[in-house]
């Protein structure tokens, strides 16, 4: 198999080697437990370097895809690959009327297209050859003419390298992970209707679906993921319009979703032939063990599943480029929605991220993020077990640890007072959807220092001991 | 007046001599007819070289704000002032629950903020320090801790230059016009309301309006802007809940509505209390003629002027930057809207067009697309008259010129006939709010040269006289 092997141009060879062996992975065609080829040998068959294979294999590992045993080798590790539940739904029934609307008004898709070779007095966006290509260069902006197309492309190749099949799917390019639910709501549901989620879930969502006027049935978290015996019961109380989850590191509650719990909430929902809306929020920031496929490969070809994303969160916050990959004719229509109401994403913010991505060094971060958030949010569960008395800590990793305190305290009183000795956090109530969550609190610890952490958590502590002791 | 003046560094001079002129011109600190001082005598003054004071008065005389009189001197143009119909508002009655809804889930206006001093596990953003800023620096970023505030002020300012009262009000950068518009109506309109606008108008606006359910009132237009005497019908009719005006290089039409109309406009609707949502669409683009003032300067001191523009049209199509200017009540409730729909506009975007604002590129840009286009605009009409039997050509300028068949004659039938040969143009009936246009077309002059306007009129002239003789 590496017979045919060819490296391209500008892209480092460590991450063409990494990717070809991941797609193999992912596709079965290198199974569970099949040793790799040693190091010397795969740098002789693909004429690289053996450093390069090495970097090549230390990244697979991070990405939880090998294992290497001293002395034996590098062997694929168990991947969780059940494909076949996602269902086929026909998207005129379930869209609003404002989708519909939206649609059928967008002149992009109504009006005749200018062509090559033509004369066209279509638009009056202004004359090109006037735009100071020069000056904007000097205002860092290289690449104006990109338009998105390149982008679009590489995330196609990084969506397919998590496993997820392409086929009869298009990917919409968002301002981040709010635009991204809030049209697809807008697509998908009317005021009244009902969505189905984790409960706690990300607060955010929760506000995009009240503003909507939905009626919200949040499902208790299990340790590994949504409860599915009460998701059962949710689903057999009534029609739901579409179901939203975020199977790794949930916000607020970092759990990470098991492969076989996922594969069996993916059977669960394919019976009651639901969207299902995949938010794929810091799963990039995955800190150990096996590589989780998200729902959207588990699924197979079904076209059910609404897979989204963000750059937002995990490169820097100025940025908003957000992605939503689902079945083409959907997307179609959350296209117009978009165009509706801002026309398109910032091509420059588009261009930046493409240099970005492609240079190879965003693999780079996540490695190194990864590391220092691993080791952090073990630090973190360290000193809250140290400091705060809490009746659970929750999560196996994120940016964040999630404390459940005594049914009879309460987590905002504890911010008051944590306020006056200058601690501020995320009181737990506004990730729940039914009012729940008085005795939760997030912390976050993706900028805070050991110190910190310590005095901060020291002062907790204190606080919620005294307010115990009442 | 000139004793205190202090040149500021960064800021090329002959922006600033012209800048401050501007003001005291917008200020009636120097009142129409005034002589402006000698080239000579100012550059001694403002401590300048001489070509420094011409090229500011080149700028003013530009900007339609000064003329020279060969042999006698530069004296200042007759401005329109007339200010005070504005009214007051109270925007709590206005507002949608989707509004208030946004701004009461809005966790930014409702949980503690975080304060210099304070630990924080509030956020779960990433840590920045382990954002690749030397790597970011590459891929074109040198500024993504802007964030947004640099643009704000110079927008204050860029925006006070034209004359506009700031006093109480507050600035939103947004997607581009289409954002700030669809988020204004979120704000203050339910479905089935009535919105008041010029017919024809913008179609991305109409589109708007429809998505939103509402009932769309259009005023018929006159070679000097909105018909009164229609107007005052339409607003006598009923409770309308807004007003949407391009008072300037109307779109589709080219109109640039006089400086009376203006003022007879803004007393008319103060009588009504509506809030109004000027639309500053290519008003920088002007191309003859005096400064005319935006709505938003005439009106004076009330709060019911929503002043918007955009730079996604005039500086390059990539960009998403555009603005509102209003009460700086209601700008918080839009704010909240906006942070529901996509948090914020890319900072990148902001900080690369702040980069390029304040160079005083975008001055010179102006200055030659102004001179471009307003020779292509006269090139455009004299090349209709000559091969297009118009019944009536519209418009004082613009990247556009609108034309009007005979009444017998459709547009649309002209336009499958020009695609056959390979012309295209956007038919009028888009642009019109209740059906009518079909004799109507608009030709995009922005992106084609004399020769391909000469070859693509005549091709349309034949069609046209060829459906005229049957």
């Amino acid at each position: 198999m590496f017979a045919e092997w060819r490296l391209k141009k500008g892209v480092p060879a460590y991450l063409q080697i990494k990717d070809y062996l991941k797609e193999m992975i992912l596709r079965s065609v290198l199974a569970p437990g099949v040793k790799l080829p040693s190091t010397r040998e795969l740098s002789r068959l693909a004429g690289v370097s053996r450093n390069t294979v090495i970097l090549a294999y230390q990244y697979l590992e991070d990405d939880g895809l090998v294992e290497t045993v001293r002395g034996q080798g590098t062997f694929v590790t168990k991947i969780t690959t059940g494909r076949g539940d996602g269902v086929t739904l026909h998207w005129p029934e379930l869209l609003t009327d404002y989708a519909a609307l939206a649609t059928e008004l967008d002149i992009e898709k109504t009006e005749p297209r200018w062509k090559k070779g033509m004369i066209s007095f279509k638009s009056i966006a202004p004359d090109p050859e006037l735009f100071e290509a020069e000056e904007f260069k000097k205002a860092f902006l290289r690449r104006f003419a990109l338009e998105g197309k390149k982008l679009l492309n590489y995330l196609r190749n990084y969506l397919k390298g998590k496993g997820v099949p392409m086929a009869g799917k298009d990917l919409l390019i968002t301002n981040g992970f709010t635009e991204a639910f809030d049209i697809t709501l807008t697509a998908l549901t009317r005021p009244g209707a009902r969505v189905i989620c984790e409960n706690p879930t990300h607060n955010t969502a929760i506000k995009i679906m009240r503003l909507h006027g939905l009626e919200i049935a949040g499902v208790r978290m299990e340790e590994d993921g949504i409860d599915l015996k009460e998701l059962e019961r949710v689903l057999a109380a009534g029609d739901a319009a579409a179901v939203f989850l975020v199977p790794s590191y949930h916000n607020p509650t970092g759990v990470v979703m098991s492969p076989e719990k996922r594969i069996t909430l993916l059977k669960l929902l394919a019976a009651h032939r639901l969207p299902v809306i995949e938010d794929g929020f810091n799963e990039e920031l995955r800190y150990s063990g096996s590589h989780v496929a998200p729902l959207a490969a588990l699924a197979g070809h079904g076209n059910n599943l609404i897979y989204t994303g963000s750059f937002s969160k995990i490169l820097f916050p100025g940025l908003r480029i957000g992605w939503i990959l689902a079945d083409q004719e959907l997307i179609s229509y959350l296209e117009s929605i978009k165009r509706s109401r801002n026309i398109h994403t910032s091509f420059l913010d588009q261009a930046v991220l493409y240099e970005y991505l492609q240079s190879g060094r965003f693999e780079r971060y996540l490695k190194n993020a990864r590391r220092v958030y691993r080791e952090r949010h073990k630090t973190a569960v360290e000193l809250v077990k140290k400091y705060i008395p809490a009746k659970k800590i929750w999560g196996q990793g994120g940016l964040h640890v999630f404390i459940e305190l005594p049914e009879e305290l309460n987590a905002r009183q504890v911010l008051a007072e944590s306020l006056k000795r200058n601690v501020i956090f995320m009181p737990g109530d506004i990730f729940y959807t039914d009012g729940g969550g008085h005795n939760t609190f997030r912390l976050g610890i993706s900028r805070v220092n050991r110190d910190q952490m310590e005095e901060g958590f020291k002062i907790i502590g204190e606080i919620v001991n005294r307010m115990k002791a009442k």
